[in-house]
């Protein structure tokens, strides 16, 4: 767990779920504190179509605003929906692309028009083009835990897909728990099977909190391999093409859990846990996240 | 995890932190439910003085009320937290007694007036008291896992306390997490030390959710052989005498988790969630749970 990477998803994930649109000056304002927290890679927002969801309109000018910032580890990342998508980061100078596909055939047609399949081959194309000019590529299994609409989600399905894109050079792969279905003995099953697909595998984990399970199938994915994590700032976010969705795991929450352990010393909880307090007053209602709300725990360290 | 107990804390560890004080009647009637639900366990109250958490002032009429249902597997447990208390639990039935001590000076002193050498020599004196009389019982180690007060707690503190419970024949010992400073790591570093200290030793876990941990730990409890959970409907609780706790794990949320993978199928999921709703609509505000306000994942079953 020592290299374990944090990638903060609050910007897309949890800002396009809100009614309200952010002012682009407050979202950069936002991400450029992220940027100096110690996280390892913020996702800054989404290349959809802006009436679709006119929270990410601002995508295309925040990256052309952040790329220039220097002397910075962090990676500046973008979610990408099709090759449109694709084309519109490589102009503005995304650093990674994170796209994907539905392993639920509902799910994949009212969140892209397509086909499992099609999307599936699709997205390996655009992953591959976006390799070829040099970007860091993530692509994901959205609904490997099970899907609102079609319910359980066969582990072959998933295994299958991430087979896919291994064979396409693809070894960045994030498992997503689009419904916040996941328990974790699911989980530690299914990453430690991607595993068995190819142990040099880079897995990360996004997982919906629905249920109340966000936190502890973190954990148990994090003992299956899985070497990034996905979190939202506040806990903020879910999915607006799914029928219940509620919140991620809180970015702050976890990396408090994460310094009680020893682990991820060098990240500034305190910035991260004050953005988390400037998120929730924006918008002015109470936020699923505990630990800007509580303060860290004073003592610090571990008995 | 197929023998493990479900323990219900919720009318007394939910309650007790409660501004107002519920009527004997309605705790009847929710504790009652809860008694067909399924769970192994329910916590009636505690045998505190009235004055000091009026919300517990009729424990000794709950179980009165309570103990001469027929036609039931359910265990009724009390918490006690001195000999006034047990003298009170054996005369109203109580069919198992929770007591402990806490690990930390500082809340012992302001828990008890004791310090925890004094409160552990006593209540060790009491639960011996109680197998005595033939009722179970369950010793706990309180601020196992960090204290509010003093931060970091010895972990050869709570096992040298462990140590003295197994020397005077007392093996169902609960580690509680009192001020929610645990974290899965160490979690299943001390129950792994427990059962180190003895393997046929019977582990309780109980976290507060105060940093969001609580699920997590939970699975970590259980993952090194805890095999009795104490949770609470919807989210409900904390402790009066700590600096900052918020919340149980809801009771239906960890079952939920649990029939997901399979587990505890006998338990009636609906029921739990009906008590938990009803016990939200009696409060009026939001509770911690999940599932009571999601209901449960509507396909059921795991993939």
């Amino acid at each position: 767990m020592t290299d374990l990477l944090l990638h903060e998803v609050g910007p897309r994930d949890g800002l396009q779920m809100e009614r309200s649109v952010v002012p682009t000056d407050v979202k950069e304002s936002w991400i450029r504190r992220l940027m100096t927290a110690g996280v390892d890679i913020v996702q800054v927002g989404s290349f959809v179509h802006p009436e679709k969801v006119p929270q990410m309109a601002d995508t295309d000018e925040l990256f052309r605003r952040l790329v220039t910032q220097k002397d910075r580890t962090v990676t500046l990342s973008g979610l990408v929906l099709n090759e449109k998508g694709l084309e519109r980061g490589l102009a503005c100078g995304v650093e990674m692309f994170c796209m994907g596909a539905s392993a639920s055939e509902t799910h994949s047609r009212k969140n892209t028009g397509m086909s499992t399949d099609e999307a599936l081959r699709r997205i390996i194309g655009a992953a591959r083009q976006a390799l070829a000019a040099g970007v860091k590529v993530q692509v994901s299994v959205q609904s490997a835990f099970g899907c609102g609409f079609e319910g359980p989600i066969a582990e072959s399905r998933v295994l299958d897909m991430v087979g896919e894109y291994l064979a396409a050079g693809l070894a960045n792969i994030s498992l997503a728990d689009t419904a916040g279905h996941a328990h974790p003995a699911q989980v530690e099953r299914l990453y430690a099977a991607v595993r068995r697909l190819d142990a040099a595998v880079q897995c990360t984990c996004h997982f919906h909190n629905t249920y109340g399970l966000g936190m502890a199938n973190i954990f148990a994915a994090l003992r299956a391999g899985a070497t990034s994590v996905e979190t939202s700032f506040a806990g903020l976010g879910g999915c607006p093409f799914t029928k219940v969705a509620a919140g991620n795991v809180a970015t702050e929450d976890f990396v408090h859990a994460l310094q009680r352990d020893g682990l991820r010393m060098d990240v500034n909880l305190e910035r991260l846990i004050g953005i988390a307090r400037d998120v929730a007053a924006h918008f002015g209602r109470d936020m699923q996240g505990f630990v800007h709300k509580t303060g860290p725990i004073p003592s610090g360290g571990t008995p």
